[in-house]
């Protein structure tokens, strides 16, 4: 019942990041021609096969001469660049309304200019604030983001609609939980492995270990985007996107050391955050896409496990 | 029962234009020292008073050294300037993105640099889009705006979540209905007798006339925000406000046809929306504000009949 893709390039900015890869191999074994624009700055180009159906535009979505061209002919775009980092917006605000905000837009004017017709964006969680309500659904309001990276991602849902309605696009909006892959360049199981590797005996934790989180695997991130896209056309589409529950900092914490040899002491910094601007608090509803035909298939604490057990045994972690 | 405002100048941007030169009259009449910045794009200095407690600073937002010594002490910032003519951004994109989005961010960090403890912002309606709930609460969602006006100004109310977030800013955030007022340079009195003026024998009305929304005249806007503003202290408060019912476009300019003689023809140009981006029908849930004591007097009706009295006797228009 999919419907059929229009042909024309894919352009898939952010392409060589842990999530963008995992796409951009999804659309390569589907057939399509897929264009990559990515700045490099946390994507990496190892990510990526070389393939004769793949180009790669090193470009920067603040700069549109340096994209422009590969949006030429494009039927879809999928817009997955950004900071990835939340954190980093506190100490430098400017980041993300740079990086999120002004080069969503950016690329939208560039898209529009080139008549792309479809346009799905990597959007957030961290839209919702600090709910009161979980699981929280798509129709949840008001939105009240607490961190500049969040703010961003509202920013840039916002001219995603009004370029749907005004210039004829057609938008998706996934709000993501938190997405875990063995090719992270950040997140709380990178830093995790990388304060053991400075030091082996104590690990600290950010927070009281009781904030609690739904996580995702990169592939079943990639998976339901593709399945939500395929099967609807609205003006502009806003999908959930999480696991069916959610585990706390505290297990991933003790999953961590365990995989690392079970020696380290944690060590908990304290307070409901882990840091200003942070959600401690995230479960997606998922009926919207589940509704559709599409439901993750491993939990939280799966997605996790699987993700350590990839990281150690790439040897990123030495147990 | 209302909080007594905390000493320091109060900052008005966009303070010489329709709304903002209310607000400041209101301010100094308090007896508050008031600091307007305004570029006076489309406000006017002759909307406002000589009077020793006020400051005009002739600074544009995009530009923080044209502004930023404003902020110097100053303990509550309003923010109203924007881009006012919600139709501009179909032609110019950028011109909501510059003016609305940027130039806030460029206000709270100079907010932040000097410890202004207090944000309150003019949002819209028009944050809403097109909702399937009438009247619509403060607690809608999805927020898909229809207009670069409207992602604006939610990538605005976004901005001011994270700062009052991160940087302990209190933010208020309040949702205007269509705002009416004689120093109005934009909006559909103006449209219309502008129209009629050009040609008294014919009035060409956007749209089929059936658009209804709610008015609130500039005067009871600017006392609905004091008052909300002087009662609530949450980290980010959100308020509606509008007139507790609406008034169709083709009621609207009927009663600018009777005040300018009778004699126009009304010809609508036809199509539920009068123009791309416009929201056909609005009217917002007032209820919020209306538990803390404070309601419109005047209904939409009588906010456009006041409006058009006064358009009619300060000889703007000719019977």
């Amino acid at each position: 019942m999919a419907h059929r893709e229009p042909s024309g390039p894919t352009v898939v900015t952010g392409g060589a990041g842990a999530i963008g890869s995992v796409l951009v191999g999804r659309l390569l074994a589907d057939g399509e021609e897929v264009r990559v624009v990515d700045n490099l700055s946390s994507g990496r180009r190892e990510h990526l096969p070389t393939h004769p159906k793949l180009s790669v535009v090193v470009g920067d979505l603040t700069d549109p001469p340096s994209f422009e061209a590969a949006l030429e002919g494009a039927g879809t775009v999928w817009h997955l660049a950004a900071n990835p980092d939340v954190r980093l917006g506190i100490e430098q605000p400017r980041i993300d309304l740079d990086r999120g905000t002004i080069a969503t837009f950016h690329l939208l004017e560039a898209a529009r200019r080139h008549d792309v017709r479809r346009v799905r964006f990597s959007s957030s969680s961290v839209v919702y604030g600090h709910p009161r309500t979980f699981p929280t659904p798509e129709e949840y309001g008001p939105l009240l983001p607490e961190s500049q990276y969040g703010a961003a991602k509202l920013a840039c849902e916002a001219l995603m609609s009004a370029y749907a309605h005004d210039y004829g696009l057609t938008v998706h909006l996934f709000r993501f939980a938190n997405i875990v892959g063995p090719a992270m360049t950040h997140g709380i199981l990178f830093d995790l492995f990388e304060k053991l590797r400075q030091d082996p005996s104590r690990l600290e934790v950010l927070g009281d270990g009781r904030q609690a989180k739904s996580y995702l695997r990169a592939e079943e991130c990639v998976a339901g985007m593709q399945f939500a896209a395929a099967r609807t056309a609205e003006t502009v589409n806003v999908f959930n996107l999480g696991a069916i529950d959610r585990i706390s900092v505290r297990e991933i914490a003790e999953k961590v050391v365990a995989a690392h040899g079970g020696r380290a002491r944690i060590d908990f910094t304290g307070g409901e955050r882990g840091w200003v601007g942070d959600v401690p608090q995230q479960l997606l509803a998922i009926e919207k896409i589940r509704r559709l035909g599409w439901t993750p298939e491993l939990t939280s604490a799966r997605a996790v496990d699987r993700t350590i057990e990839e990281m150690v045994e790439s040897r990123r972690v030495r147990p």
